[in-house]
């Protein structure tokens, strides 16, 4: 981890404290019960990610710098380990909703004992990689913040109620009144560089940069929109074998998947969305989310295009050129690739427990880019990585198309 | 439900209030978190029972003798519906421990208003029937009491913490300071009747009354302890094919079982065992309890004995002459008797609803007599029959032994 | 094994031949593919029922009797076994349709051989638990007949191609051109005896005889009809819950079921059943078989009756002055009981292997009386207990109607 | 399919006739019990590959160009389709081996049928199409052809007699004596093309032929040997879990995985493998082969290496002044590479019912190169693409290693 972001310790410290607050923030509307329930085994307890964000700094950093470090309580080490086998053992991930102790207040607590410590022990830090792992932990936490939203709204969604988390209104997000009509940017065959670029933090799994060649295409200048995939459903999507994968189509049918995760069809045909603002109309403007890569693909086989891969993604996203052309980048919904989760050239993860973080996951997922509406501020990064399984749809996970384009060599 | 225990209709209603009042005084020491999970599909949240208990007043009593009946919620009739299929749909049973709405302070106000209801509804009720359904519903109410501690006994146990309900050490129930050498009494063959006599409460499935002839039989004085199954244990009880039914044979491979549900083996090779008091030393003159039928008809097998049927247990619960020398028979632990649940020759379940509430549950399931230390007090009969699946461990169920006796005839 | 059913040894071994040779015609018509492949765990390959009641002869008999023992194969003592843990280890039992090796012919020689070994070992045997050994492999070989057919008619009714195992048309059994009108036969409430009597063969679990108080009942003096279940199918029979115990209706709804295991329904309406003679259409006169214990109580239900105890249909089965009125008693289809398979009291398990024959069954299980027109001559007793799951459909398993009659005491 | 590999029609339609010929070969020692077996899921009976490599011919060609077509039989459409959505049903593939009906011979003679009418359709055949068809069926027929053996070793594996199909001892394929250190050669970073050159025959994935950059690497010059990987194993390679991928070490604790698929540890700790020659000591020299993605990539990782991707795998096999150096690459076992299956850029999936083909399968797979010692003769390409889930064992499947190198630029 050898980059950093912030000019000063200082600054750095201030942060932190700003990003244990927000995690704070986010949970102040929700009841006890509301944080201590999980509804699978993908989705975690609103509580344990307060508590397991405090675990991140208690044991990845005051257990190697705090002097005269005791544990809060010995039995944290276990039980808020997500998937450490480095750290020993942990709790199973699917009964983590059956943690009713510690309850809400004692986790609260636990996160202001370890702020407290974790103050005093950087009064004076000079050990870089401890700054070093402070930083790492407030980009975790903040994955964490994104994590809180998207599982309480899972739970919500599963309470036959549909209970809101917010009382006012859902907002549109840089939606205007009127689908504009999709704009395609075209870019050349190159060959060009992607992976994080300079000194400021990212995670192992951005680097190294390195060369990439990269066929002609085109790019949507936007995300395809609830009205346009509610066209792909009303035209069979969903029931039409030829625009699926294999695995898609026999994952559709076992589950008996016929719409988006939180769209729901009425009796009068109109169809409405749940989300954190309870259950409203379906809105044909704003962008179509959580979508699985099944489901992206298939409407992109529909609509005749496909999905980006992550080098044509980052090429597009950092040319100068078209930047200001490619709306709803970062902010609205993580944006499907067709890549696979995969090393880059040279890769090497971090030693110790955090060489955990990123590189035992590159197989079998599917790298999204951009950032949603739920990613905290400064946690988006043209080079980001965000990586799920094929089927995933409870993250806000959109859809952005693009094209090949001929090449004239 | 021609029958009733209450001299008065006043004082049905005293006992009511009683009962009601008992369920809040049961979840007093929780807090909303413990309230809300839920840490199986067999189990349910402590709040869903109280919800679930109110439902019952309301909805099989208010909604067709309340005047200008109105649903407190029009949701809760489906949230809090059990098994109900006359009722209607239903919330699906693994998934309680999801609803973290309403919370616990609203279905106490659920509580409240439908308490003060049914007072209203009673105040000069003229109909049979409804005072019927209400002498039902405090049976009902406390089956669930019972529910409620085996529930959070087992939602506890599941946590690493081994967190005590109560911070008073467990109570030793009934148990001599050394266990004294098992008795045996013994009963001559003869034709009897078994099921509920005379007028006051009970279930549909203790009816009716009729004759069954029973070869001779002796049947143990006291349950099995602790220390004497911890025998069978450590005879290799759990190793050895020969002493276990094939299913059972079979269950224990496949679960990986090697002792009662809520022991466990210290390093030093002694033996703790969890209770609503936390962990403690498992103590020889305790009953064991928490078998399934499995285990109690491996342990009959090794010892030599049987279990008794039904109509045995009743026999010589109810006979004048040997009643006195049989101890533990109620307030400890349910005895598994070898006896299918099946209805009783001519056997009819109620009309309605209620009907649901015993018959169609008569396949597969095996009946317990007796009644255990969570039951609450008023709750015992001799002819009570309870009934659970044979691998089923949650619940305090405990054992004693039968044997044939030769008939000289 | 005290009983036997012959007068001479020498009767013994001319019956015991007949049996071998009985299941070699029964497989006669077969290919070694049809005989080879497993369509469910439940069943089992026709070469696996070949070489494993060759296996019963060698390992429970010329083990222990043979001068000189050597086993044909070494590994046949496992891959043979079904289920007796005091033998050892055994071939997974859904894994048995994988041993294309040994192939048919090596089973049929290994038959061969060990017929010749058989005779030469009881051409001067003077041990009677040898001969009474013979005699149980006899019953038990007969069995296994009775089970090639279920399971062949299983395997074949799974190829879409509908394949015969006969050529000739569907014969009707015990069947009249019109089904008469439903008789009753009425038995007065009385203490009497069920189990086996006399020294003829039997199986322990039909001993020991013992005494029953069975109330008063009448019985139907038939099976139902396949038109009579199909008017209960029609009236929606399998879609009306309050018909159904409630595990029948979950079963049903989760395995899709809406009519017995072979029948089909065609598009003009009118139902097809699948048999040994490949497809044919559904006769109504032909008792209803194929049934599961779920849809045999649905039915009793629905027209108002119930199924009887074994103890009333072994009344009903020796009652002298009746038997003559019950037809269909015997070779056309098992009839369910409501009666869990339990043991006779003072019933006690054979020693050795034997033991295993029986008594470990004896949980979630239900008793079937009567005999199937698959069960071979001469294996059917009043006191025959078979026994199956409540689920079990591929069985020739039928449906013989009781009702409770009010006594007067 | 606009390319083919022979110069005139007459040569492919003889070629056609040999492939035919060797199916028969391959099975010609095999019973028809063993041809008609299904060890799991994703292998099929050997019966089922000789009817599906015919329905191949039959529906894809004959329906199309026979004159007045008729099928051999009307079910075998539906049958013994893999999985063609656009033909229409299919038989549901894990029950493959119930079909014991048709028999061998039928299909026999059914393979024999849909010759004799493509030698008459192709008679006088002046359709372009149907001969590029003709072409991609004996391409099809090929890999069913490696498939066959791959699923009948399954099998046989699956019989604890171990029986061998072939009665000559394990040949050593392409094995020194002693295996020679591992040299690696080097290739600098540069812009390639990869896939398909030529006008010869390909499958649809390997096109369009295109450019990649790949950074400096180098690859090891022969397979990695079943003595390397010993060395592995027991230096705890299947109990160390930083050398996993998180999903698989689940997949490795799961199914209890401690060795690759047919080793087996003996009693003198020696080791044995499984191979169509029966059981027989491991080999040291010879490759590690049926190793899972997951094993291969835990090996590279504990031995400082890594995979090649596909294009790093193509580069080496095509440079023309390495590729003598590079031993193994075809022939011994399929080579695992890093690369997720994925559609090359500007990849389009053929029209009609072979479009299903390939593309859709291009999810949650990962490309192995080069070929195996099953592959038949004449179909191994340097541009061939197989692919397989990351889990997959039984398929010949070795390792190569690969290594990043500095890039000086």
């Amino acid at each position: 981890m050898p980059y950093t972001t912030y000019t000063t310790y200082a600054t750095l410290l201030g942060h932190w404290a700003h990003v244990r607050q927000h995690s704070l923030n986010l949970s102040a509307a929700l009841s006890a019960e509301d944080c201590a329930a999980q509804s699978m085994p993908d989705a975690s307890p609103v509580k344990w990610h307060l508590a397991h964000t405090t675990w991140f700094f208690e044991t990845m950093i005051l257990e190697r710098f705090e002097t005269d470090f005791h544990a809060y309580h010995p039995a944290f080490r276990m039980l808020f380990n997500s998937y450490y086998n480095s750290i020993g053992d942990k709790h199973a991930r699917p009964q983590r909703g059956l943690l009713t102790r510690p309850d809400l207040d004692t986790v609260l607590a636990y996160r202001a004992n370890v702020d407290a410590r974790i103050r005093r022990c950087f009064e004076a830090q000079e050990s870089a990689s401890a700054w070093q792992l402070l930083e790492l932990g407030i980009q975790h936490e903040q994955q964490h913040q994104e994590l809180m939203l998207t599982d309480i709204k899972h739970l919500l969604s599963c309470n036959p109620l549909h209970p809101a988390l917010y009382d006012t209104p859902a907002m549109l997000l840089h939606v205007p009144a009127v689908t504009p009509p999709m704009q395609w940017i075209a870019y050349e065959a190159s060959l060009l560089e992607i992976g994080h670029r300079g000194n400021s933090f990212c995670f192992d799994n951005e680097l190294p940069r390195h060369r990439q060649f990269v066929e002609a295409f085109e790019l949507a200048d936007r995300l395809v929109s609830n009205g346009e995939y509610l066209a792909f459903l009303q035209d069979g999507g969903y029931r039409r074998h030829e625009l699926w994968l294999s695995e898609g189509w026999d994952w559709l049918r076992q589950q008996q998947i016929s719409h988006p995760l939180y769209w729901q069809a009425n009796p009068d045909h109109s169809w409405s969305e749940f989300s954190l603002h309870g259950m409203h109309p379906l809105h044909p403007q704003q962008p179509v989310t959580h979508l699985s890569l099944f489901e992206a693909m298939a409407y992109a086989t529909w609509s005749g295009a496909r999905l980006p891969t992550e080098a044509e993604w980052e090429t597009a996203a950092t040319a100068e050129d078209t930047r200001q052309h490619l709306h709803q980048l970062f902010g609205v919904g993580w944006q499907w690739t067709s890549s696979a989760y995969a090393p880059y050239p040279g890769f090497a993860p971090a030693a110790g427990a955090v060489g955990e973080y990123n590189g035992k996951f590159m197989i079998n997922q599917y790298v999204l880019r951009g950032s949603s509406s739920y990613t905290p501020n400064g946690h988006s990064r043209t080079s980001y990585r965000n990586f799920f399984p094929a089927h995933t749809r409870w993250q806000l996970s959109a859809l952005r198309l693009a094209r090949s384009l001929e090449t004239d060599d």
